[in-house]
């Protein structure tokens, strides 16, 4: 049975917090084994590689195989139904129509003193994107890491996606396709991580990593963070969606469950002032998971880690998901709009009866790559500026930096900087 | 001696390749020891932070005294004479102008097809700063950090910023007191930033952590990155002048001094299209140098990292400034506009004779906190972004949820993730 909570009970706030500490991942400490399997990378380049992988993946290929070529790439997409590419492509317009109003504009200005100053944006050059193989191989989510790098203006994305057991998927690759990525590597782990970061005789390195993975992934991303940006570590998926007596219970429950069939730690937190919805959405859960392909991992996950909380109002809705700081966060109410602006942390939010959360994860145009496990405290989902950085601009001419001499030289002599000082008071003298 | 090249030379590329992978910063692995500390203080809190900071500090405070009182505060400001506080008056009221033109817009809109798409911006609640205690202690970080949080509307900052051998340094409470931070605790060390990632019984822990720091710091902010968010993990400093025949060479020469004085793994390199340049600056070099207080620190930085590169073109120099993607690269020339948008990698620029980096250390208004060891191939400066996250919006009407439908339960469904489809489908049999 999942959690049910009511904020009106007298335990509610121990109850709450203990919610919110749940423990949803196995945080196995893998660093040690990461370490040296980054070092290993960086000693023996593709020799390591594709050891590692082929060990791991249960697969045979050698150095020559690391990248998948133009025709493997084509015969692999051209298995994939018309319907199916379709579906794909009106995804990647879409998401990349929205992407594109993401893009900075450059700022550069002169201030009353003549000081010019400035915000100029550029992309990175180089972007390695991973892809699990496996059950949680995505095209999807090969859309959202491509689209908002390629909207950037980077110029090379590479691709690393293994093939457990020689499997290709190959919707996968006809997302690579869409997307135009023509550099894919059957490649994974930590090791795939190593490689796109340091380089390797046959992957020139990149400049950021992104995309998600396992813990070894995940880790292996913590630990070349520096050499190389990258992207979140990412945590098990989440949803809360905050209902009134609107609501239709099919619905919510329905979308409880979509979050719930991820499986490993996802959750789904239903909100309402309504104890009848309450109850109908648990009923309707229990209705609807009976019909599910899928229903055992939905149903372990729902009763492991769901919770239902009723409240009082719309207001305390969104002060409690504010401490979730869910990834997505929908409002099943009437008129939505009204609770946004009290909805602080959230990595996106789905508004009213007709966005099911699913929507966004497919076609609706925004990025399905957000912050997990209360990280949209101090995180946004990834889009078009994660793919650029910001240079900034100063110029001083000889009036403005006599005008601003006095105060950098005072700061720098109490840092105890002279020589930051005299670069300034040598150029006074002329 | 520092390094000399020639781009003509026939070994300069290996030679500027070693230049670019030269070891700057011992890369002490202390990670262990650091994991072994945040364990520590997540367990016994107060008690663990105080007698880790004392034990490394020689200091002998008591969890009672952790935090400064507002009178220890407004004593050691007032210690502060009247010009320096004018002079951080300055700086701050400059950055804070600047970084108030880095706050985002809230964008929302509606497409063709009735879908409501957009991203909202909203700040992090509480930010904690890490300032260094001793030698790095640096009053004009704490306005780099504090400044754009605030602008960012970041309602709560806690400052943490060691008193090593008990000694307090007024100006970096000045600083503080400037920049309205209230909340300041004399702890340092990777138990200072465990303290606010996770919080104790006397330090309510925040939502992100910025601020330099050494090897154990830098360790910390690693390890409890997705716990909370924390800034660039910052490395020695460094500087690459680009001139040509108009530059003054002891204006040059002094921009070398002032990033080398920093010492520790601090580089500064040169590019000039000029090899009389480069003999005039390193001549200079040595006679400035021996008039600097902290001549010893510098000339050993010059002589170890520093190098001076000769090439024949400006946009040579430009190319090599994008391989070195330097934290500073200053623009010593007339026209120093022209080589701007060949200069894709850099934390900061500085236009002209008359913008010695210095100036942008302390009061040009943009952020001294800049990506350091190449990693403004990827990174950006601290900015106002830093301190807020983006939200996205999605919103369907049932006309375009009808029209999105079906690419989006294709996807579901090769996904393998029936419960997507059918939160979808759910909905259109109304």
């Amino acid at each position: 049975m999942p959690l049910r909570l009511d904020s009106a009970q007298p335990d509610f706030e121990q109850r709450f917090v203990d919610l919110l500490g749940a423990k949803r991942e196995s945080s196995k400490d893998v660093n040690d084994v990461v370490a040296g399997i980054i070092a290993d990378v960086r000693a023996r380049g593709d020799e390591a590689v594709v050891e590692l992988t082929n060990k791991f993946d249960r697969t045979s290929f050698t150095t020559a195989d690391i990248a998948f070529t133009a025709e493997e790439i084509a015969a692999a997409a051209a298995e994939v139904p018309a319907h199916v590419r379709a579906a794909l492509q009106t995804a990647h317009d879409r998401i990349k129509s929205h992407h594109e109003k993401q893009k900075p504009q450059d700022h550069v200005y002169t201030d009353a003193l003549g000081v010019t100053l400035g915000s100029r944006w550029t992309a990175v050059d180089a972007v390695g994107i991973y892809v699990p193989g496996g059950l949680a191989s995505y095209p999807s989510s090969v859309l959202m890491n491509a689209v908002p790098a390629r909207v950037a203006g980077v110029s090379r994305i590479a691709m690393a996606v293994p093939t457990p057991d020689g499997e290709i998927n190959p919707t996968v690759l006809a997302a690579a396709q869409i997307a135009g990525i023509t550099e894919i590597y059957r490649i994974g782990g930590a090791q795939a991580v190593a490689a796109l970061a340091y380089g390797t005789a046959t992957i020139p390195r990149v400049d950021k990593v992104t995309g998600p993975g396992n813990a070894y992934v995940a880790t292996a991303k913590r630990q070349v963070f520096g050499q190389v940006g990258i992207d979140m570590i990412a945590g098990p998926s989440e949803v809360l969606v905050i209902a009134d007596s609107s609501a239709n219970p099919a619905w919510v429950a329905a979308d409880l469950i979509a979050q719930a069939e991820h499986g490993a730690g996802a959750q789904s937190i239903l909100v309402t002032t309504d104890p009848r919805l309450a109850d109908a959405v648990e009923a309707e859960m229990d209705r609807q998971l009976s019909l599910l392909p899928k229903q055992a991992i939905a149903r372990q996950g729902w009763n492991e880690l769901g919770a239902i909380i009723t409240v009082t109002s719309l207001d305390q809705a969104a002060d409690l998901a504010n401490r979730i700081a869910s990834e997505h966060v929908e409002i099943a109410t009437d008129d939505p709009q009204a609770l946004v602006p009290k909805i602080r942390h959230a990595g996106a939010i789905f508004l009213g009866h007709h966005t099911p959360e699913a929507i966004g994860d497919y076609v609706g145009g925004s990025n399905h790559v957000l912050p997990t496990a209360r990280s949209a405290r101090f995180a946004s989902g990834l889009g078009v500026l994660d793919f650029m950085k910001r240079t900034s601009i100063l110029g001083c001419t000889p009036f403005s930096l006599a005008a601003l001499a006095e105060p950098a030289v005072t700061i720098a002599g109490v840092e105890d900087l002279d020589g930051h000082g005299r670069s300034i008071s040598i150029r006074l003298n002329r």
